[in-house]
């Protein structure tokens, strides 16, 4: 099947370029940037253009930031074509509903891509903890901004999410793997002098289960949830890749395909050829809890 | 049928208590509440304590702040009540997903009022606009805090709303009333720089829609929706009591039962004869939708 990706900057050409390529599924046919291209693949500067010009173009895959995702994801739909969303679905929880009664009210399907949730050990960590009792656990998750986020400011502007945008990675493991749904009890977030989301949070949530969220870590960085049940401990660490079980390391799945971005587009091919889609907001709506809940401190200003 | 009242404070004693004793449906049996009482109503200060000694109260209903309430409504719900929640039905949307969720689970009902809803002319909007396309429009929310709730200073602490404690009463009429939904395109939160919640906010959404929330509006005070569709006009005046359509005044429709709150308890008394949930909490996503997306702005401090 033909898709176009729209929106090329970092996560596109690390991620989504690569797995197509690798795809039985998928030719990438086209794309949609400002700025960026791919090699030997036809570029368009204006999504309406691409959409006008490429009807046999079936799909379209959205990269670009969330605040103007919206837009291009309605019209992609209203031009009868399936959408797959980079995480967060979008800037805002209402903006994602009506997307999805779009879809639905087009014969369409959308697809809210959390790839977090495809890292090898989270379903065996689920399939684990689903006769098990949560007692208490802890999330650490804590990187450098500056590395995966590279002067782009966005992040810190109103609906670019700040920390939770990692953050929001932790959450969509958490709220896969968990028997039974959490919900926010308190939170506090550090938002810098001269930013508009922040940089730092943590979030009490139901079960005993407190999340660090940090944009500050410089050297090693740490993407690990760790749940005390009435039976054992769970450890999941490396943002999911690696799993300790009472201490002892899990052996991974034999997998007929690895990698986090292959298995999103793996998940797409067969909603396509279903005709659904899957959009399940119950990350996003943590965050958007952490924000309308969480006690707001002022920390220090931040640059790039 | 016998219902308690929980958190007796200047909404319980306002608004249920005179809608309670002039129902046909209700005997207010007891009340929960640190300090407050009604004359006459046997008084209790420990809910657990009334649960376990009333078996023979059937509902419970919620007027304490939005914070504590999530664990007064499980309690009730697993003691087998059903529940009302009064506006907004809690702290978080994971919250009141996770009670209606139980409510379900548990054969019960529980019901997230939104008074303003059952204002005289909101039925009549909603009719009129039905099938109309909005174009534009203008909410003016404007009230004093301090005469609204003086002093509780709980209205400016993580997860009192601020301002949006009155302006979700607008959203909840505008998401009833409309024939589509919005979503929000932007907002700008104006917080004192004493207090964790917004004072006031500028909200712009879909279709043209802007909403501002004030709430250091002395004198004369504000609750208006006005819209322009692709058929004319309508206003909604009075935090929807009164109606006008072209510039002409529309009669109030014959209502057997006038008042918000003796509607909302005729309502409660159906679902639960009906053993039914109504838990639209469309108005509260667009709250949180608000402090996702907001740009935070200082504003002058606040003091009672």
């Amino acid at each position: 099947m033909k898709i176009a990706l729209v929106g090329i900057g970092k996560i596109a050409l690390d991620q989504h370029v690569p797995a197509l390529a690798a795809s039985p599924d998928w030719e990438l046919a086209a794309t949609v940037s400002r700025n960026g291209a791919v090699d030997g693949v036809e570029a368009w500067r204006d999504l309406d253009a691409m959409l006008e010009a490429r009807s046999d173009i079936r799909v379209v895959s959205l990269c670009l930031p969330p605040v103007p995702r919206f837009d291009y994801a309605m019209k992609a739909l209203q031009a009868g074509r399936y959408v797959m969303l980079e995480k967060p679905p979008g800037a805002t929880l209402s903006e994602c509903a009506l997307l999805e009664r779009a879809a639905h009210d087009l014969q369409l399907g959308i697809f809210a891509t959390w790839h977090s949730r495809e890292a090898a050990m989270v379903a065996p960590a689920k399939a684990w903890l689903a006769d098990k009792t949560i007692t208490s656990g802890r999330i650490t998750w804590r990187e450098d901004v500056r590395k995966w986020h590279p002067g782009q400011d966005w992040v810190f502007e109103p609906g670019g999410m700040g920390v939770f945008d990692p953050g929001i990675n932790a959450l969509s493991i958490l709220t896969e793997i968990l028997p039974r749904p959490v919900h926010l009890r308190a939170a506090t977030l550090e938002f810098p002098e001269n930013r508009q989301t922040p940089i730092a949070a943590h979030l009490h949530l139901s079960n005993g289960i407190e999340a660090d969220f940090d944009w500050r870590q410089e050297g090693p960085q740490t993407w690990s949830i760790e749940l005390e049940t009435d039976h054992g401990t769970l450890a999941l660490h490396d943002g999911g890749a690696r799993l300790v079980i009472d201490g002892a390391v899990s052996a991974a799945p034999d997998a007929t395909l690895s990698g986090e971005y292959p298995r999103l587009y793996a998940r797409m091919a067969e909603l396509v050829r279903a005709g659904q889609s899957d959009m399940d907001l119950s990350p996003m709506v943590l965050v958007a809890d952490a924000f309308t809940l969480g006690r707001r401190v002022t920390a220090a200003p931040f640059h790039f």
